[in-house]
């Protein structure tokens, strides 16, 4: 079993890396070959027995897409992009990185020959979805992205569902709520103010909440983003049937409520960390995000989150800080 | 009033060259010139006072949507594209043509500069629709395509609304259903019998009916048609909204109520020409199909189509046979 992971310097990537050499298989069988592809060629992950390559590449580079199959890897994660904000500031970027790389990507694959029909897992977002919403975005609702990235991650499945119905590979594409808690430095992202919340007063540091407590998200955590590319790797065509692209499941609650969760783990003392300085701006880019996703498809067939956001702050204190909260 | 046609050969763009030439205006504004390109150049409609240029040229060739667009057309009609059976059998080809040749369309205007901001309306399909279906498709219906033409329309209209969302055109996309009656002879698209069950009675001629008479389908003229795109080229940014892609309005009835609405204004000597011959494969296929269209969206921004069966039957009457009907 050979797997590759293209974006595996990215914070999804390198705790997919780090599952698979932990897990030494996938799908029951042992991974022989781990290749790891990103712009900036991604660290080796210390204690893996089989070979592992890191490339650094473009996917939208001329020929670098055959390349990466080259070896002709049984799963393929793809999980490169350019991210929202940045997709939004660099159209010609964002088109090139996010449609023309998953294009050339699936396009290395059908023209690979020789029976080759890897399994292909993407990820797509949440930010497929555009705003006015339902209460609750259901398994059904339209694809009317309000940015360049969602925009960019529709079409990534609309392709990725052609290329599956077609026969060239076995696809499937999960929507991820945004994840939380992310660990490291925050960062400018309007979302990054949901990790930063619990990170920073976790780690003894104070954190600014821009955003009202009534604000609704959908959340899960990296441990379990990780779970569903795993899980996704599984899935047979007969199970996917026509509808590969899958909104996954997480855990919608208002910040208010993420805060009560901080409060109950932690003490006081920590959630009197998280300091409220109002940002329109923030507020205004969060508001036109959905607030609940259901993924009911998604649990159906077999793919588990947290299910409260107390689990979420404990997955973090577990997995980021060996179980330690600063006093 | 400058507009420009592209896919003005083929039956939709003849007649809304003739309706153009006739009306002599578009948005109340006089057209002088007018641009009819396709594959082949399309015939000069007669009786045009302003200049009308015909062009033969591929749109996904290397700098021909530039050249389409050098004289700054006001409006763009896209209605240009490899049907669905050519793109199911040709996979490169539709993608060359129905998604490179949109993009390279989108990019060539928003590359133009110079404060280009044309109104660029766009022909869809209801076959960015995929079973299974709710009895009726409502607009918030999701995207889910089940052959490449499908794909390629969908992702024709998430390009068409990230450009618009940026700034780049006005942008308007509009999801056909069948159109019918279709003029001319029998050809081998599996909806094909959908016009000949009514053209061909209509003419003196027998017609073959290859489905049960409880299928249903809905349907819409080609002069409703013209009129949809004529009315779209009207409509403003403000009345679209974020959702610029609209499901048109049509009649939905049942096979057997097509042929009723035959027989009640053109008698049971006409409807007799229609004979019976069961064809499993076409059956198969007009069953993965929608329905029932609602288009509620559209009839709300102002969009009309005929309302019963008998105004299209009537309509392909006064259109094409003159008023005469084949005794």
């Amino acid at each position: 079993m050979q797997v590759l992971i293209i974006g595996a310097a990215g914070m999804v990537g390198r705790k997919l890396s780090e599952r698979l050499v932990r897990d030494k298989a996938l799908n029951g069988k042992s991974i022989d070959k781990l290749v790891l592809v990103d712009v900036v060629a991604p660290a080796q992950p210390a204690g893996f027995a089989g070979k592992v390559e890191s490339v650094a590449a473009d996917l939208s580079a001329p020929g670098k897409a055959e390349a990466m199959i080259a070896g002709r890897p049984d799963v393929i994660f793809h999980l490169a992009a350019v991210v929202s904000g940045e997709a939004e500031a660099d159209f010609d970027k964002g088109y090139r990185i996010n449609l023309d790389g998953t294009r050339a990507l699936l396009e290395a694959v059908r023209k690979a020959g020789e029976g080759y029909h890897p399994k292909l897992a993407f990820t797509s977002s949440a930010a497929v979805f555009g705003a006015p919403f339902p209460e609750a975005i259901h398994d059904e609702f339209h694809l009317t992205p309000l940015t360049s990235y969602g925009t960019q991650k529709a079409i990534g499945e609309l392709l990725l569902a052609d290329y599956h119905r077609r026969g060239f590979l076995d696809g499937v594409g999960l929507r991820f709520p945004t994840i939380c808690v992310r660990p490291g430095r925050p960062n400018k992202a309007a979302s990054g103010f949901f990790s930063s919340i619990i990170r920073e007063p976790l780690a003894g540091e104070e954190a600014v909440l821009p955003v009202p407590e009534n604000v609704r998200h959908t959340h899960a955590s990296p441990r379990s983003a990780v779970g569903f590319l795993v899980h996704a790797a599984g899935l047979t065509r007969e199970a996917l049937g026509n509808r590969i692209n899958l909104t996954m499941p997480g855990v919608s609650c208002t910040v208010g409520e993420e805060i009560a969760a901080l409060r109950r783990i932690a003490g006081d003392k920590v959630a009197a960390r998280i300091r409220r300085e109002s940002d329109p701006t923030i507020a205004r880019i969060v508001g036109g995000w959905p607030q609940r996703l259901e993924g009911k498809r998604a649990l159906a067939l077999g793919f588990t989150a947290e299910t409260s956001f107390d689990d979420i702050v404990r997955a973090h204190i577990e997995d980021e800080l060996a179980g330690k909260i600063a006093a």
